[in-house]
C-alpha cells in the first residue's frame, strides 16, 4: 500500500456508501473528512482546507456545487468516484474541470491511493509551476525596468525597439543614452543563453552600460571600437558561462555621422540613406571571451537615414531554407520602406507566433531632423 | 467530441480488438500508429516519435517491454487500455510509471478522448516545468559564479558563505575583497524580492561591488557609509521594484579594526571578541529606496575576533516563537562557540530542511592571524 500526506475531503450524500475508500485512505495515513451534504461543501472546505476532494457520483448528489468548489478554490483537485451508470457523467465533470475519476469498488483500493497519490501529486507540480512562473514574471518586470522607453528621440533621432523572449525573460537587451554633447550612444546585445541565465547577464550589461555611458561622457574622441574594448575588458574577470554578441553605435547628428562596431554580432545592421539600403560590417570577437581588441567603422548618414538591427533569434521564425535568404528578405522588407518597429512586428508575425525558439530583439533608428 | 493532435502509438497484440478506440481517436484529429508485436514498439517509436502511446492489456501483450519503453523515453505517456480483468495489472504499471488507464469499451470512446488529452497536455506541461527548472538552474550557475571563493583567507581573515535559495535561484548574495593596502571590504546582501528577480537585482549589485572596490581601492578615508551612499546613488536611476538591504564592514588586520555600516539589514551581526559576544548595531534604510545618508561604527577587534551575519530568512526556519527568542538563539549559537559556516549549517538544519520560505545567507569571518 502506497503511503500518502495531506487532507481529503470526501463528498458522499449517502454516507455509507463510501466506508470502504474512506478507511482504505485512512490507512494510507491519509486526514479524512466526510461532508454528506454538499451545499455544506464550501463551508466546511473553508475550515478544513483539504488537499483534494473525492466526489462521489454513487449516490446522485448535486453536483452544482461542483461548479462553485472550482471556480472558488482553482487548485483545489477534485477526483470522481463513479460506477459503470455515472460514466456519462463522468465525461461531463472532467470536462467541467474535474481532475480524474475513480471507478473502481472497495476491492480497488490500492488503485484509488494510486489515483490519489497521481493527482495530489500533480496538484503540487502545477502550483510549483505556478510559483517558477511568477517568479520568472517578476523577473521579467525587473528586467523591463531596465530597457529604455520606447519609442524615444534622442539628438534628432527616434529610436524603439521590440524584445520577444522565448522563455518568459530574455538574454537580448537594447538601450540607448544621449550625451550632453548630443551624441547617442546605443547598442543591440544577445547573450549566448536565454530566459534567466541570459536575464542575469543582460542586467550585469545593462550595469555596465550606465557605466559606459558616464565614463565616456566627456571623452569625445573615443571611438565605439573603445567602448567595445572597455565593456571586454570589464566582463572578462567575472568569468561567465556565457558570451555577448553587440552591435554599438555612436550617432552624431551635427556631423551627420554614424560610427558603429561589432562584436560578433549577426545578422548585420541594416542601414538606409538617401539612396541605397546596405548591409553594415560584421566581425570581431564576442564579449566576455579573450582579451581581444575591436575595429570601428564611420559612415556618414543623409536626412532620410534609418538604421534596424534584429537579434539572430529574427533568422528562427523566418520560413526561408538559407541564412542567405533569410538575410535578403531581411534586407527587402527594410529596402521597401518597412523601418517603422510596428511594421517590422507586423511582417515578422512577431506578435502572432505562439513559440519562439530564441529570443528576438529588434532595434529601429530613424532621423527626425 | 473533443479535438486533438498529436500522434499516438497503440501496442496491442490483437489488431482486431483496438479498432474502436483507433478510428474514434483518428475522428478527434490525432495520427494514429499500431503495432501489433511488443517487441517491436522500440523500433516503431524511434521512427514516429509519438506524442502517447496507448498500451492494451485486453489481449495480454508483453509487458516487459513497457519497462524498456519508460527508461528510454521517459517523458513518454504511456495510458493503459484495461478491462476489469486486468484491473491487478493495472495497478502493477501505474506502479511501474504508466501515466494513466482507460477502463472503458467502445462506448466511452468520449472518455478516453478526455484522459488522452490530460495526459498529453500534462506531459506538455511536464515539458515546460523541465525547461523551466533548467533555465533556473543555468541562471543559477551563472549566479554561483559571481560569487566568492568559500573558504578564503583575506588579509588574515577566513570568510566563508552559505546560500541556500528558497526556489532555485537567490535573491541573497555575499562578497568579500581585498585591496591593495590589506584592508577588506565585505557584504551580505538580501534582495527583497528572491528567486529570479532577485537574483537579476543581485547580479546588478555583483557589477556594482566591482566597481565599488576599484573606486574605493585608494581612497583608504573612505567610510563604509560612504559606500553605502556610493551604492545608494548608483542603485537609485534604476528604478527596481526591490530594494537591498545590507551589512557591509571593512576589516583593516593592522589596526585591529572593524567598520561597518548598516543598510536597514536584520537580524544583527554577531561579533565575538575575547571576552564578550555582541549584536553590531542595526539601523539604516534599504538601498534603492530614497536619497538617504548613512552612518558608520568603528569596534576594535582581538585576536580571537570572529563575526557571523545571517539573512532574514534564517528567522523563518527556527522554532522559537519571537524574533527575540530567535535573536537570542542566534547569539547563543555563535557565543557557544559555533562560529564555523558548516557548524552553523548544521545546527540551524540548512542542509536537511527541504524547503525554506525565504533565501538564507550566512557569512562568516574568523580572524586567523
Amino acid at each position: 500500500m502506497s503511503v500518502g500526506s495531506g487532507a481529503i475531503l470526501v463528498v458522499s450524500e449517502a454516507n455509507s456508501t463510501e466506508t470502504a475508500i474512506v478507511s482504505s485512505l485512512e490507512n494510507s495515513g491519509y486526514l479524512i473528512d466526510v461532508v454528506t451534504a454538499a451545499d455544506r461543501c464550501l463551508s466546511i472546505i473553508k475550515v478544513k482546507k483539504p488537499d483534494l476532494i473525492i466526489w462521489s457520483l454513487l449516490s446522485r448528489p448535486d453536483i452544482s456545487v461542483l461548479g462553485c468548489i472550482k471556480s472558488k478554490y482553482k487548485n483545489l483537485p477534485v477526483i470522481l468516484h463513479a460506477d459503470k451508470d455515472s460514466m456519462a457523467q463522468v465525461v461531463t465533470l472532467l470536462n467541467h474541470d474535474a481532475d480524474d475519476y475513480f471507478a473502481g469498488g472497495e476491492s480497488d483500493s490500492e488503485l484509488l491511493n494510486q489515483i490519489v497519490l497521481r493527482t495530489l501529486d500533480n496538484a503540487r507540480k502545477k502550483e510549483k509551476m505556478r510559483i517558477l512562473e511568477q517568479d520568472q514574471l517578476a523577473g521579467l518586470r525587473v528586467q523591463q525596468g531596465l530597457l529604455p522607453a520606447t519609442p524615444a528621440t534622442l539628438g534628432g533621432f527616434e529610436f524603439a525597439h521590440f524584445v520577444r523572449p522565448s522563455l518568459i525573460m530574455s538574454g537580448d537587451s537594447v538601450n540607448y543614452v544621449q550625451l550632453g554633447d548630443g551624441r547617442v550612444i546605443f547598442y543591440l546585445a544577445d547573450v549566448s543563453g536565454h530566459g534567466a541565465s541570459g536575464a542575469i547577464v543582460s542586467a550585469i550589461m545593462s550595469g555596465l552600460f550606465q557605466r559606459l555611458v558616464r565614463k565616456f561622457q566627456h571623452e569625445t574622441t573615443a571611438t565605439s571600437a573603445d567602448m567595445l574594448d572597455w565593456i571586454n575588458v570589464e566582463l572578462l574577470p567575472l568569468n561567465l558561462e556565457q558570451h555577448i554578441t553587440m552591435f554599438l553605435g555612436i550617432l552624431n547628428g551635427a556631423q551627420n555621422a554614424l560610427q558603429y562596431s561589432n562584436a560578433a554580432h549577426f545578422p548585420a545592421g541594416i542601414v538606409s540613406n538617401d539612396e541605397s539600403t546596405l548591409f553594415l560590417e560584421l566581425g570581431g570577437l564576442p564579449l566576455g571571451v579573450c582579451d581581444t581588441e575591436y575595429g570601428y567603422h564611420d559612415i556618414s548618414i543623409d536626412k532620410s537615414f534609418n538604421l534596424v538591427v534584429f537579434s539572430d533569434g529574427v533568422l528562427e521564425i523566418m520560413s526561408e531554407e538559407s541564412i542567405k535568404g533569410k538575410e535578403m528578405q531581411l534586407h527587402l522588407l527594410v529596402q521597401s520602406g518597412n523601418t517603422d518597429i510596428d511594421t517590422l512586428v507586423d511582417h515578422l508575425g512577431l506578435d502572432e507566433i505562439s513559440e519562439v525558439p530564441d529570443d528576438v530583439a529588434l532595434l529601429t533608428v530613424v532621423r527626425k531632423s
